[in-house]
């Protein structure tokens, strides 16, 4: 009767890249899940239930019992201590630094211009702020350039081993890619695509975060429609 | 002849809240350590020496022997790691959990208003960005007001205990009311002050942190001249 053996209930919703960390933490940690996939179209993050849980109406949510926890890096060091095989914010005090450091750094330096291109273009806004999905583009260049050149010399951004930086990173890279390859993207001339001619080696790193064990599960079901 | 007996080098700005995270976590966890106050203002930052060690021209920085690691809340992690005792990241998962998602929500959702606030005041623009300072008010409010109702509740951020929550937090409430506590300030009626009459739980605990073993060593030099 206790509902707990099958596995923390995850509240999220298709395509949103902090939701997408979870669902890459607890497939790499093999973790069983209970999926409670929303629908923000229909309102679900704003229903009494919901921000009962939640109460700014985000996603994700874990809840794990009578434990209920927001923000996707709080979920992803929840599970680290609850399910630490195998490790993913390193095994030792450089490792764990390190790691932290590159998730720290996308928040900091990538996520305001991918916000800034991936919003206007997924939402049908790509002509009215043309000009600041432009000087958002060249911010984010030089973060993916960063991003290559770790690449270049390791495996995974940390090191030898899948870590929490991939997974924090790579949700945010993928919807990046999507929204540049839309048709309103175009005439912008982002000079993202193509991938594999413009950042070789991250585009081989994110075929690896693809060929990951439960990779299938945790791509947005709506992508694949 | 080990110099890291002497503990790290932390290179750091006065009034850097970033900053400041860390030389609160070394003090509480009673870290000797190495201090390497740098001058923005004659270009320390931009130093070719300092670039070195941190590309982007950032603070804080540790040093550690030969371990160069930047981003405040990755050295914090770092610090856990190596020096586990007092915990600051909590003693099992959900504490562990908790107390990232504070300090998640506070970069997701407060530090944006307060930098919107604090950056003209301290910078002498109060003038030209008032709409947006006006504007941002109620944001940071409506944070502050959540924390206000969990320091209601308990002695700290996350509980009985002091933690990386109170840590991340405290220098950007403390910078905010600093700002909102100049000349410039007093016309746009920003409403944070008296602070002890508008958010009084929030004071205490302000006043709990800053009679903190060690704080005084953490006050920004240039705020007591």
């Amino acid at each position: 009767m206790n509902e707990t053996h099958q596995g923390p209930e995850i509240y999220w919703v298709s395509g949103s890249p902090y939701s997408w960390r979870v669902l890459l933490a607890l497939e790499a940690k093999r973790v069983p899940y209970r999926s409670r996939l929303l629908q923000a179209s229909k309102g679900e993050l704003k229903s009494p239930e919901y921000l009962a849980l939640n109460p700014r109406g985000k996603v994700p949510t874990l809840k794990d019992g009578d434990f209920v926890l927001a923000e996707s890096l709080a979920i992803l060091q929840y599970l680290e201590h609850k399910h630490p095989q195998p490790a993913l914010f390193g095994r030792n005090a450089r490792a764990t630094g390190r790691t932290w450091q590159l998730v720290s750094e996308y928040f900091s330096y990538l996520n305001g211009p991918v916000d800034r291109i991936v919003g206007p273009l997924y939402f049908g806004k790509a002509g009215e702020k043309a000009d600041d999905i432009r000087a958002a583009a060249p911010k984010a260049h030089a973060e993916l350039a960063q991003i290559e050149s770790i690449v270049q010399k390791s495996k995974w951004l940390a090191g030898d081993e899948l870590s929490a930086a991939d997974i924090a990173i790579y949700p945010f890279v993928k919807s990046l890619l999507r929204a540049a390859s839309k048709n309103e993207a175009k005439p912008l001339d982002l000079g993202f695509l193509p991938f594999d001619a413009t950042y070789p080696r991250l585009d081989e790193w994110m075929k690896r975060v693809e060929s990951l064990p439960g990779y299938e599960r945790t791509v947005p079901p709506h992508w694949k429609q």
